[in-house]
């Protein structure tokens, strides 16, 4: 059966451990040019405050999606066949120069977005998800969707330094990336600097799902209504590792106990069926405080959720244009 | 008090860490002659298409069995006053010739069947359940209960090799070792080749419970259908630690996020109460991916949870018989 | 603005990776003068009788509790606020000589409850809340909120030895220091040594709250219960790290799958809400045995969750006295 | 400055942890077309007889690798500037079928080979020499300077399997692969099987240079006799990553205490300048088994060692044809 | 061929990671009767003052000792064919009394010198060589060969602690079980308390070879010194693992970076041969403190060495006593 | 016996697992005010152009000081009875403004050199080092001796970033901090960018004494050279810890093979005897890639051995000018 898209190598000819690595097996491809959907690295943790290691993400992410498959097993989509999707590689980064790393991969996403492809994003700190939006909410805010155990809407650290990786929502909200009421932060937990610390978000209008709340709600009600917050417009999706509990994520620089299992984000990413997405990201993971890739295989694995979601709504809208591929 | 079986070293006497390392500290016998359970070890994993090391699984099982006491919290079962178990070591086994391999395994366990002992295995890869349902089920067909993230019922990998730990229960039904209508598969999930990839296996009437129908339904409603589908009959029960979520079962060779939790599992296995057990493993523990003995342990603590069930149901056959042990 | 007590070093000020580690980045202060709480160290495994490592427990917590922030994000209780809470380091120990590390953890814990100040131990094996209740309950019995895998009321173990990490609350209760009618375990799980090895506990009227009656009734329910039995009395909080499953506290010595989670104990230890707390402790961290400060991690959050309960409870009694804070 | 040949991509334009992984950062090519030197995994362990894992050892080779410069610092030798060098990807391989694997093995060097490149490889397990051997000893046969702590020279294991990773170089002299006369085994150490265990092979005519006698002579003595050995004529040169000592190379199936440093291996391979190497290996690097990543590191950087004297050859020799470069 | 005594299972038959783990595939016996030398293990580790962890050494040695082949490389000595070597399995211990453990232990080892063999001890602490030398040393003070990083001849610790395995071999010299005269202590080194802590010790009349000295003289010399301090009399051999460089033998309770690598120590092991051994033991392994088995391994194989030149004295003793066993 | 200074924590006392983690376990002080040698963190790593987290060198590094007692076995100096030594803690940082974070270092050491005390630093990648001449060579060059795998005499990176780990040593010679004829660099090896890499070091008149020069001359010879050239002048220790073999020191960023052992290492610092040192630090030991803790020992026991090294000379110093201690 020719298939008209990029493939993934075959398990059943080449074993998992061979070959080169790359996101889900695809072909590394030199551009997004003629791509639906880019899955790319953002190798780039410059704006972490205490450990480092989410530089070396997008590396073991893709050793880890060598594990995925083709087809998703409750939606039954097959992404690879309702979309064209390879691996662009990383964008290029800066390590020692903050300005000049976000600049790197503003401009790097741009690319992306340029040629027509939706970015699927290997993060990298959660810093990264401020450029990565500055590209593609270029001209017009988007909506937010942010699993996480951290609202990351503070302000400044040491001195006023204004970009962390605990500060990027309310410089994109400043900038005019996101529509703050169009923001939904599901999963916050753990000790807080400030009995008001959530304040200034709250103000903006965004809306924190608790983890507590989360409990007592479950995925369904709560997806139910972050959809609703994302109003069929133009979204945007950021998966912080951490918002996944310790035992399950613990490759990452802050974790906080008492977090989602994979079983709940799995069942809310896949209740992001019918999202307008128009970028996302999987980011905060730090393989040098993982233990056995066990992080990096969530973080995959999290990527082929959205993935499917992201196809499966290509697919949708191609057919109400007016047919396949 | 003078106990008629054998018994588990004291841990009031002998430390845990102290003495030669057998399942749950029992003697280890030369052969299942006497015995009612025969706990053996299968060091195998040449059918593994991934990551090896499930060669390695016995081993580690036996050590962390050490941390096992003699009594159920629960059913209070008393296995070792109710059935007479021991270790009675590893089959023989082939690193490198697969089918040479798998005649040992079918010879070692054939021993113990013929012995008039119940195998209950530690593996090994799932490839090893082949030849003990060839040695288990010779002659009649068995039911099959099935705690796993895969089906295990694909055909064929890498030019047309039919025995890998992906092939096992297609070719056992093939071989007539299994009733199809009396398998049930539970935990199944994870990217799948093929939007049919389960075809085949439903067409031969395999029962197959994904894990989010295991999720809305629970324990009990499963496990009760379960019971229904092995019908009375002579059943095998293949528990596969991989269906286990990552995070409690590391060291396995195909991990698949979003799995059940070690509680759901022992729960599952207690209720495997009355059903006529004939065999039963724990495979594709893999101690080299394993960290810190945490999945050696949970598959230990699986084969307590089964020896419990199996020893409380030749008792209560004993007792229809008219009389103790 | 000035506060009235010790405040921990600042995060936006000094990174979390810096300065010498102390509990929750408090001041090291010599003695628990003018303290509510006093957090204090108990580095000491005497009484374990398997996998050592205990003892290595205070200067992990320390360490990961680095990553503890100031304000409860449910309660939004901010302890340091509210109390005067400080490390007062280590109580003295000695690895070799059991009844004399028993002395001298008493004699520790005693200074600082001469001090008027409510100690909040992290521990070292289990065997050290012994010496501690000897200086918390010093005269009048108390009662017990116990969180555990184990019920830790066995008799003798090596030829009649009394003392070890299986046996502190049965010497406690023959000592007076604790009641048995207000004493509740919860999360009691694993294979046990003997069908009626739970008699003598029940017997002293211990409530037991077994893993399996937990699921059923879930922490809401309870914890009502365990704050009836505590009955409004001065009553000592253990949380041994066992409680949780393996997954999430691996770094314990006498591990046990089917655990509670974290969100689980976090629910529970909220529920102490008005509970008269007149000592805690976190007990059975083993670094040896940790992964990537995982277990180490849980035990200093659920600290910082009992503090937040004790120093919530100190102040509502000052306002009833209608004094400051 | 143009370079006439592949460039490893710059680190001081790319960091060393981004971009997809290949040798050396090298660019990955779809054949060996054009190449002077072929650098090539073999993701195979089938001839395992003990700990598998050898067939994850390219892709973390190739991780390690990217800390690899441009400029041997002793030699001032720039392989890239030399010779055109490239990653070819990794050989076809079967993981369950050892004759198959095999054959695919030596057909993907074939390839290398007939395009008119020398093959380096990144194995693997040591059986995998053999078919290497097969494709470039073709119709003659060559020498062979062999570091190991293993003969490799045994017979059967297993009732009678005569191919496994403790056998290649005895069917490798059988199959008139190698000139028995001209094959110097290096660093051979640890307990054996037999008094007379290497009897066969000192018929043969091999030279066995035990570590003891090393230790004596040290590697300039011992480089001299090897260099002498291969008598000018084609040679292959073997690297098992166990001739290191355990404490440099961990990551391996079969470790044996009192190894070569790798200072030691180091200066014999620079030794190796002057040798008419004609394909040459680094094998059995197991990642299961290794310590971050020490033992891959290790051996890409004798991988860059084997390059430059490879590289260095090709240029002399080019110069005295009277060409480029 | 038939071999009059014990053998180790054939590894070409079974494969090392298969079958109960023993002593290098020894069998496991009952008693020393009928044994020229016992392999024990004392799993113990009640004197330690810092990182407990000892007690687990023996089970983690007899693991990686699965690796030992039959044959020694050098001396081509066959123990097993020259000496009845078996596992007599742990001596009975106490880990929470430490004269109760020193008890049992001396109890222990004084069962197999009663049944006339030599045991070769697999520890346990370096204070388990105390109870030890009480049971092969009575009533005749021998001498001692001592392979450490530390003296362990200090006097007290923790208010007047006599028992710690900081001070054995000042107990056994007050307690006349060696010869201070005859005792060598080798590869002394590292920060020490007191400029003159060495002073009682060579007062004495010990001889410390410190690690500085050894460098300059290398092991041929310093062992000639070492035998003649033996003087052809019964001499105890005890290896503290913690004399190898901490890169070799990382688990360990107190390492010492700058120590002896394998290799030296392999050879000053193999200078012990024609000393009248009267017992030995490799002490201070510490799995919970190891790194893939490879302090281990380093321990097993010094236990090997030993047993070579151990069963070559018995041999050439049994040769000029005029005959064969 | 009243010591004039301040004292470790005694180990007999209280063990070396317990208390508050300090440098050497002596007192934490506020300022360096009365302190002849001051032991300061420095938690930065701002200029790592690859694998960052030595900016958690300075904790990991006071933990495993633990270990160290308070004489030198071959000098006998006892440090703390000749000098006034203390933990002054670590200096502010700023982990994500490089400039702002070479300003407050720079500050914090300038404190320590005003109050009279000589810095014993403990970074922190080696681009700490610049800020740390800048406060002790104010107003006159140094002389530099550096043990280093690499010679950090670069220009630029990504860019034109002229600040990373690569390059401070061509900054603080253009900066005027350090006189390059009195700088030698030792241990230099690994691949190069270029071969001319060196060249500007060596035309500004830095002697670079590769690894391979090393082994041919030995420590003692090259130590002579090193002290000549620093020429009894002040002069600035800097200790790279990827000087050190991989296998010694797997937790650093760079780490290259064919390194010093600790041993050699060790008797170079030794023979610093006499040198006027003005400041050292030990630099680059990270954590998150270190094995159990082994980088950060070897790294705290080379602080020791300089601290030795320092106060035999202030010792020295003193009674040439007649004075006490």
């Amino acid at each position: 059966m020719s298939e008209p898209f990029h493939q993934p190598v075959d398990a059943a000819v080449v074993p998992r451990f061979a070959g080169l690595s790359t996101f889900m097996r695809l072909p590394a491809v030199a551009s997004a040019a003629g791509l639906d959907i880019a899955l790319v690295g953002i190798p780039w943790d410059g704006g972490t405050t205490n450990r480092a290691g989410a530089r070396h993400g997008p590396r073991e992410m893709r050793n880890q999606s060598s594990l995925m498959r083709r087809v998703h097993h409750v939606s039954r989509v097959a992404p690879f066949s309702l979309a064209n999707v390879a691996d662009v590689g990383d964008v290029s980064v800066n390590p020692i120069d903050l300005l000049d790393g976000l600049a790197r991969i503003e401009a790097g996403i741009a690319q992306i977005v340029e040629a027509g492809a939706i970015p699927l994003c290997a993060g990298g700190d959660h810093l990264t998800t401020l450029p990565v939006l500055r590209a593609v909410a270029k001209g017009r805010p988007v909506g937010l969707i942010h699993f996480d155990a951290h609202s990351d809407t503070n302000d400044a650290y040491f001195g006023g330094n204004r970009y962390t990786h605990g500060t990027p929502f309310r410089r994109a909200i400043e900038e005019g990336l996101l529509d703050p009421k169009r923001i939904v932060q599901i999963g916050i937990r753990g000790s807080i600097y400030d009995p008001d610390e959530h304040g200034w978000a709250r103000e903006q209008g965004i809306r924190i799902v608790y983890m507590e709340e989360f409990v007592r709600r479950g995925p369904a009600d709560v997806m139910a209504e972050a959809r609703e917050i994302a109003g069929g417009q133009p979204t945007y999706v950021t998966f912080d590792i951490d918002c996944l509990d310790p035992s399950m994520a613990p490759g990452t620089g802050t974790p906080e106990i008492g977090g989602f299992t994979t079983r709940e984000a799995q069942e809310m990413l896949r209740l992001l069926d019918g999202v307008d997405i128009v970028g996302a990201d999987v980011v905060e993971v730090s393989p040098p405080f993982d233990l056995g890739g066990m992080t990096a295989l969530a973080g995959a694995t999290m990527m082929f959720e959205i993935l499917c979601v992201m196809a499966g709504n290509l697919d949708r809208l191609r057919e109400e244009a007016g047919g396949p591929a």
